[in-house]
C-alpha cells in the first residue's frame, strides 16, 4: 500500500467518525481553527513571504502571471477575510442529519431519508492559499474528510495553514485527526484519481484543462465546471434604459470571472435603433466589441465575430454581439454554444421570460439582472465549494448542500418481506414527511 | 458525424422541448402508450416468441442460464404488470418544475432553485424486455430523453416495444419524437460512452463487470451499483424470537437479489446459546451456512468461511456467519467488506441502533427488518430506475427524484453587481422558501 493509499484509507476511516459528530463539536472546532490562525498570523505571513520570494523570480522570468502572483499573496485584508470565512461557516446551518423525506411503510415500519456527509472528498485547486481554510471549514461543517492538493507556488503557505489546522484538530479528542490531508505533487493527484475505493468525490477548481484531465483519469464522480460562456439575450421587449448598463456590468465588473458575459444576442428589431448605442456604451467602458455580419451592417467598425467567437471565453474586456431573429433563435444559439453556466434574458414580457428560463439548459437562467450575480455568496448560500455545470448531484454555485448526500434509515419491529410478496400483507405507504 | 452521434444530438434537442412539457401532456402520452401496448399484446407476444426460440437453442447449448431465459419470457402476467406499471408512473407526482428553495437577494431580485430534467440519459440493461416500457415511462414523466441498450437476447421484443412506443409519441404533435431511442450493439454502447457532449447520465443496470466497464470508459456521470454484499448484525440485545426469521427471509425470499443478506454478524455473547439455533433455522430453510473459526467452535459442522467469503455475493442460498466482539467490530467489518448497499442491525437498544445507523456507511441502514425491504416499490417511491451505491446525486433505490436536477432562476428588475461589490448596496438574503 502506498503512502497516499494509506492516507486515503485513513481518511475513509475518519469519515465514519466525522459523520456522527454533533453540530456543537464541529462548531467548536471551527472557532478554534479561526482563533489558531488569528494567533499565528505572523508565522503564516512569514511562510507566505517565502512563497512570494520564489514566485517573484518566476514572475520576473515570465513563468507566472501577475494575477497568479497577486492571488498567492496574503495581505492583512485577505487574512482577515480568510479567518472571518471560517467563522461564517460556523454560523451556517448544519446540513447533516436532516430528515428530508419519510414514509410509513406499514405499522411499526418507518422509512426516513436522512442527509449525511458524502465521505472523502479530493479537492484540487490552484495558487490561492486561502482556499485551504475555506475548504477545510466547509468539510468540517458537513462532516467530510478531505484530501487537498494546492498549487505548488503556495507550498509553504499551504503547509503552515494545514499544520495549524491539524494542530487544532489534535486538541479535540473526539475529532478524527485524519480528516484533513495535504497532497503535494502532480503524481499525488494522478494516484489520488485511482483511489475510487476510498474517495467519493473529486472537486477540481481550476481551468478547463484541469477538469478535463481529471474526468479522463478517474472513475470517481467529478464536480466542476469547464468553461464559462455566458450570454445575455436582449429581447425586443427589453427595457432599454438599463440594458447597456447590465451588459457593461456583466462584462467589466470582473472580466476574468467565469460568470462574465461573452456573447450578447440582440433581437433583430433592435439592430437599427439600439445596437449602435449599446456598442457605444460598451466601448465607453473600454470593451472591445466584435460583431456578426448582420450587426456590422448597422455598426460597420466592429471587428468580425466568427463561429469560433461563439465558443470563446475571452476572459478579458472583449465581447461579441450577434443578431438573432427571435427568442427561439437566441435559445438555440445558447444551447449549442453556451457552457451551461449562466445565461440571461432582458425582457419585459413574462411569457418570453418563462420560455427562456425553461428552454435554456443552464445552471443559472436570469431575467433582467447581470450574469455576475451567479455566485454562492451572492445567492445567499453562505459559502461556495465551487461552481458546477454538471447535470447531476449539484448544479450552479454549490454550497454546503453539495457536500452531503442521504441514506435511508428503516426502523422496523421484526418485519420480513415474504408476507408482503405473497400478498398476505400490504404496504400502507403513508407519507410522514 | 456518426449515426449514433446524430441520434444523441437529436435526443439532446428533444430534451429541451421535453423539459417544458406540462404534466397533462406527459400523462396523456403515458396513458396512450399503455393503451397501445394493450391493443398490441398479440404482436408483442409473437415477437417475444421469436426471441424465445433463439434463446431456447442457447439454453440447450448452455450459452444462457434458465434464469436468463425466464426473465426474457413475457407471459400474460408480466404483460399485465408491464402495462400497469406505465399507468402507475402516470399517477406519480410530476417531479419537474418544483420550487425547492428560494431566496430574496434584494428587493425585486428573487432567486428560485427549481427542479428540472437531467437531459439525456443512457440506460444499459440486460435481457428483460419489460425494462423498456418502465424506463420510457419514467423518462417521459421526468422529461428526459433516453438512449436504451437492451440485451441482444431480447432483440425482437425490444424492437417491437420501442416501435409501439414511438408510434404513440408520433400521435402527439407537441411531443418530440427523438425522446426515445434504441441502440443495438456493444459497439453502440462503446460509442455512446464517448458522447459526453450530449449525454448527461449513464445508468448501467447489470452486474459488477458492466458497471466497472462503464465507469472505466466514460467521462459521463454513472449511476449504478456494483455488488450487493448486505449484512445483518445480531446485537446482544436483539429480540431473538424473530431474529432467525428475519435472517431466513433476507437470505431465501429471493436469494439472487442484490438486497439478499450474505453475511450474518453475531455478537460474541450469543454464540453459545443462540448461534446453533440460528444455524438450524437457516438449514431448515435449505440454506448452506459457512462460519468463521470462532463460530465453528459452537457449531462444528459448519464449512469454514475465509476472508474471501466476506467479499462474496453468493447469489444463492449460501450465507456466512461471523462472530464479532461488539457493535463497533460489526460496524468496522461492514464498512470494510460491505458494498454500501443495505445493512441491518437486530437490537432492542435504541442507542445501539443509532450508533449503527450513523456509522455504517451504506445506502440503507435498517433496524429490525429484513434487508429485502430495500427496493423502490417497497419504499413507496412508486417505481425504481435502479439502485445506486454511489455517494453523489442519488443513493439507494432511485425513483423519479433521481432523474431530475435543478436550475437556478433569478428574477431581477435591472440589477447590476457593481454597487453590491462596492458596498453601496447590501444583499438582504431573505429566505422565501
Amino acid at each position: 500500500m502506498t503512502n497516499l493509499e494509506q492516507m486515503a484509507q485513513n481518511a475513509k476511516l475518519a469519515s465514519y467518525t466525522l459523520s456522527s459528530l454533533n453540530t456543537l463539536t464541529k462548531d467548536s472546532v471551527l472557532l478554534a481553527i479561526a482563533d489558531k490562525l488569528e494567533q499565528n498570523k505572523d508565522i503564516i505571513m512569514q511562510e507566505n513571504q517565502r512563497d512570494l520570494e520564489e514566485a517573484k523570480k518566476m514572475l520576473d522570468d515570465g513563468a507566472i502571471s501577475l494575477s497568479v502572483f497577486n492571488r498567492l499573496k496574503l495581505d492583512e485584508n485577505k487574512m482577515r477575510d480568510m479567518i472571518q470565512g471560517i467563522r461564517d461557516v460556523k454560523r451556517l446551518e448544519d446540513p447533516v442529519n436532516k430528515k428530508l423525506w419519510a414514509m410509513g411503510l406499514d405499522t411499526g415500519l418507518d422509512l426516513y431519508r436522512v442527509s449525511c456527509p458524502i465521505g472523502v472528498i479530493g479537492v484540487i485547486f490552484e495558487a490561492r492559499p486561502d482556499v485551504i481554510p475555506q475548504i477545510c471549514s466547509l468539510a468540517i461543517k458537513s462532516g467530510n474528510a478531505v484530501l487537498l492538493k494546492g498549487g505548488k507556488e503556495a507550498y509553504y503557505t499551504n503547509v503552515i495553514l494545514t499544520k495549524l489546522i491539524k494542530d487544532t484538530l489534535n486538541e479535540f479528542e473526539q475529532f478524527p485527526q485524519n480528516a484533513i490531508n495535504l497532497l503535494f505533487t502532480r503524481d499525488d493527484v494522478a494516484q489520488m484519481l485511482k483511489l475510487d475505493k476510498y474517495i467519493d468525490l473529486i472537486i477540481p477548481r481550476g481551468g478547463n484543462s484541469l477538469v478535463q484531465y481529471v474526468k479522463e483519469n478517474t472513475k470517481i464522480p467529478v464536480m466542476g465546471h469547464s468553461d464559462g460562456i455566458c450570454h445575455i439575450y436582449i429581447d425586443e421587449t427589453a427595457d432599454l434604459k438599463n440594458a447597456a448598463e447590465i451588459c457593461v456590468d456583466a462584462k467589466t465588473q470582473y472580466p476574468s470571472a467565469c460568470n462574465a458575459v461573452e456573447t450578447i444576442l440582440v433581437h433583430e428589431s433592435l439592430l437599427e435603433n439600439y445596437l449602435p448605442q449599446l456598442v457605444l456604451e460598451l466601448e465607453k467602458a473600454k470593451v472591445t466589441v466584435k460583431g456578426c455580419e448582420r450587426c456590422r451592417e448597422f455598426v460597420p467598425h466592429l471587428e468580425l465575430a466568427t463561429k469560433d467567437d461563439w465558443s470563446t471565453e475571452y476572459g478579458d474586456k472583449t465581447v461579441s454581439v450577434k443578431a438573432v431573429k427571435d427568442i427561439f433563435d437566441a435559445i438555440a444559439h445558447i444551447n449549442v454554444y453556451g457552457s451551461g453556466h449562466t445565461d440571461c434574458i432582458l425582457s419585459q414580457d413574462q411569457q418570453s421570460i418563462d420560455v427562456f428560463m425553461n428552454l435554456v439548459d443552464s445552471a443559472g437562467v436570469f431575467a433582467n439582472a447581470s450574469t455576475r450575480f451567479a455566485d454562492g455568496y451572492r445567492y445567499g448560500l453562505g459559502a461556495e465549494v465551487g461552481i458546477s455545470t454538471a447535470k447531476t448531484h449539484a448544479r450552479g454555485p454549490v454550497g454546503l448542500e453539495g457536500l452531503v448526500i442521504y441514506k435511508y434509515k428503516l426502523f422496523g419491529s421484526g418485519q420480513i418481506v415474504a408476507p408482503y410478496a405473497d400478498g398476505k400483507k400490504t404496504f400502507i405507504h403513508q407519507r410522514i414527511i
